[in-house]
């Protein structure tokens, strides 16, 4: 049985908590979060965990694994706290909204043995992982281009955008990961370009809502990447992999398979605009990574090597907006 | 170069006149057609074909080959006549309202070495043959069942209800037609039922307007139809052939390929509503078959004997649906 | 904290069970299960349920609901047990392969209150209920036709076809079913004839493994179904309702969103093939009726009478098959 | 009746002259091509065209207007000549591969009231006319971005990539018009970058196989452009306008419509990989504005200045490639 603590009692650790409690070995016996809410209690109850601060949690041997799904700027403090543990620690991205502090806890995990696992779900989606093992295989030929498409549902309160680190930190990250993902290879440079066209408020903050990338990896292969704070129709996350001798699509889910038909024409679902739905099996299968991690020591698919580079990444399409210009990514440090 | 005579200058004898014109070894040198009317004489123009009557061209030594696309009623006398003169011969379906008449002129046939072929153009549509060449050539199994859907965009006029024969031997004469051709055997039995559920009038006229059928091949296979005379999206026109190993499915061809999506979904084309359009490559290339058989000799994929037996088959569909039990088609005669 | 008891932790009990689990205010205290099996003893594990016998949990003043989930010879003294006393209890379909005790049962419970529940979860699948809704809400018109297709993946075991009842009454029941549900009145003829394509031994069995139907409503509406127990691609599930105004289609659900395109065009997934994934959400809202008709005593979707419907319509096609003609439903008792 | 003369009788020549052919108001009278060719022959025999010189054409006052389609180096120099004539023109874009000279070429155009209709044909697409229409019209917004792709179904031989003028000049031009169709306003910002990832041959010829590009209008839209030699399925012609409320794309023809499903999912067509094919309705289309043009004076979709500005944009395409940053498209002259 695998003693884990949970840091942050939010949505998205909701999640990875419901899941974890499906799995007969695995145990939530304490939660870190200081806001009580609905939701922290509910959980409470339903796990029989305890509640506790991070502290206390750090220092009780019976403890085996940590969750860290609490708000961004706690990543980077119990990071550093957990690497000096040496027990098994999954965290939700970003690391920090700080590069500095980002390669720091790098640093700091690269001086132990502490095994880490990054949070980036859409590497355990199904459509996504075939994808990639096509790629892998060869077997289609070299990868020519991708292009991804993310846009969300509705824009965010201006609020979340403020601490959010902005459309390329907080949303275009998975993208970013994405491409190292598929292309297995890093990238070397990004040229991004963007504007806000669909709320004025997100503009007033100092941010943009739509973004265009256009990255190029080491071995030449073009990417290209919108992001969007809103679509007409919902959420929109799709991605097409050219490769020399076939093309992949991962399509959007439908929220539901009624099709109507009259004069008009036909009329289908639109996507799931929940992303949580999205990527359910998703979230299912990270967690169950994390439970190979810390039981049978399974690397993950997601590292932290990856949480940094994808944040590199990001950093360089900031810069590259504010230059104007297309930015080397090995000059970002 | 063939000089061809084309009795009637309506709808379709318009469609297969122009087809014939882009051929540089078919030329349409007479018309029959007592009716004056824009179309026709559109057609004498363009074509420089002249306006003649039947015996006339029945005697004309120079015509070598004639195309009946007049209406129904006269489509046996001008088939008897036909018969005797030799020379190769289209006639458009349904050969007579009356099955006595339609035996009648395959008997003259039969005593003949005239070459006739019938105006079934969906065996020349490429879904449609594909399917077939799909179907003989085994790879997929034995063909368990067939679904087929036709329904029209809108009701006709009750005038043309009344003389056309009525919905089985006016539309599902194709459908009919289609299982002989994709089956390559005989129907033995066939149950229909129907209603008037679409238009009240039809109904008064003596016909239903929506049939539901069953029937039951050589072998045992499996086929259902449904014929109406109304859909509220546009023509339907869609089969699905079920085998033991592969489905195949020919689709409706959409109007356009414009999709819109917002907050109620997504919004795509519906069907072609205009039969003519959709069959046009079918026609075009039926009139390909008219030629090989006229120059060529070579057997065209609808013989006189597959009017027949298509007619056989909404007779047989006319008589269950009067006693409510399935017919056996070798009753019919 | 309703406290229930299950008969049967075979797959479709565990499915029930599970969802009931997720429940906080309900509680699986008792599982009869005469056959040990790993299923049965993780499901008592995971619900810390007591293994008990049927007569002991019908005597226990302490259970307060009867989900019923065993072997369909058992359903009907169950049923009758369960009626006598007076507490809410779900049954899977069907109630019993003979209707001489279907009809029984139902009397049985006529003479109560007692409140029972039919399992035909497709009532609940989001998809059908909003074509229910449209259908009922008038505002496309009325329903002209109906077509639906069943088919499963693969054939079962000839032990199972041998005990199943047959197609009509083990798979073709839940559209039997469906048709009433849409309709919203009764279907008054079942004409049905099918064959043995798929599986010789079903047909060795006495059993077909394709069925053809034809069914008439009250108000004239046409329904035609189609069932058979396999199909090249996977479980095929899918209906067309055509309303004056506007069709709706209930599509399959893929099994993935990836999609591949090379020369020989674009290839995407064949529907989830396990009809638990693809009704996961129908049986959910199942059981949450069936604590809302517990706990508050709403009606379910599907009641007994409904139960006996459907099997006088899988009575009614039996007979037809046997006879080569239409039955009136009525004259099936 | 509108006389005409036709320079180029090649492959888009044929496609223009058949158009006018079946206009019983346009009639072909002179054909310039100095090459002999099956092709030309069979353009002559059914044009009943005489075969001429440049020079003669122009001095023949029985001439009412000329279609230019000939290889590219001889349009400036055709053009110069026929804005003399005040007689009207279309001509195949593009106008030069020296910008010089397309400015040139405009400026002659500019001191006579000849009038003049340049070759984007996709202009008069039905699918992009109705987009243009939809956005004009302001019912969904404002647009927020457009992203194109183009691939052909398979790279030109290299001959032709050297003559071309290269991938921005050659096929990305009909992508340039199109943002300026559909936006109805300038691009004010290029950036392209590419690779040879496809033909090693191209990218020895100095030329890429694969662009990305990123623009800007004046209002702040933003658009993404792909355009490579090849794509493993054929020919791919996609766009997707997405706007505040509502977002519209033009997807692909299928070039057949069966589908056929089994174990491995369900596969169907790839999209129609000749472009003559997709863009039929658009050139019949094309044909009648320049009719319109000729006769009624009526304005056509495609100006001359429209073939300026969409060079304008390919210019700068190239010096962003060459110079890896974004190009102020004002500064191209």
């Amino acid at each position: 049985m695998t003693r884990l603590a949970l840091f942050g009692a939010g949505r998205i650790g909701q999640v990875h908590a419901r899941n974890l409690m499906t799995m007969p070995d695995m145990k939530l016996v304490a939660i870190a979060d200081p806001v009580a809410s609905p939701a922290r209690e509910d959980l409470l109850t339903r796990s029989q965990a305890r509640l506790d601060d991070a502290e206390s949690i750090f220092s009780d041997p019976d403890i085996d694994a940590y969750l860290i799904a609490s708000p961004t700027d706690t990543h980077a403090p119990l990071l550093r706290r957990a690497a000096g543990t040496g027990k098994p620690v999954f965290c939700e991205k970003p690391i920090s909204l700080d590069f500095r502090q980002v390669v720091d806890v790098a640093e700091a995990f690269s001086r132990t043995d502490t095994r880490i696992m990054l949070g980036f779900q859409r590497r355990y989606d199904p459509d996504f992982m075939q994808v990639r093992e096509e790629i892998r295989s060869g077997r289609s030929g070299r990868v020519q281009h991708i292009v991804m498409h993310t846009r969300d549902p509705s824009p965010p309160p201006v609020s979340y955008v403020k601490s959010s680190g902005g459309l390329f930190r907080d949303q275009a990250i998975h993208d970013f990961d994405m491409t190292r993902y598929l292309l297995g290879e890093e990238i070397t440079s990004v040229f991004a370009t963007g504007n806000c066209l669909i709320a004025p408020e997100i503009g007033e903050a100092g941010d943009i809502d739509t973004a265009m990338m256009t990255l190029r990896s080491e071995s030449g292969s073009l990417v290209q990447m919108i992001n969007a704070r809103h679509a007409a129709f919902g959420y929109d996350q799709r991605l097409e992999a050219v490769c020399a001798e076939r093309v992949f699509y991962v399509a959007n889910h439908p929220a539901h398979h009624l099709v109507s038909a009259d004069a008009r024409g036909f009329t289908s679902s639109g996507p799931i605009s929940d992303f949580i739905a999205r990527f359910a099996q998703a979230y299912r299968a990270e967690m169950e990574a994390f439970r190979d991690m810390i039981v049978q020591g399974r690397p993950p698919l997601a590292t932290l090597r990856d949480g940094v580079e994808a944040q590199r990444l990001a950093e360089a399409a900031a810069l590259s907006l504010k230059t104007g210009r297309p930015v080397d990514v090995a000059s970002v440090r």
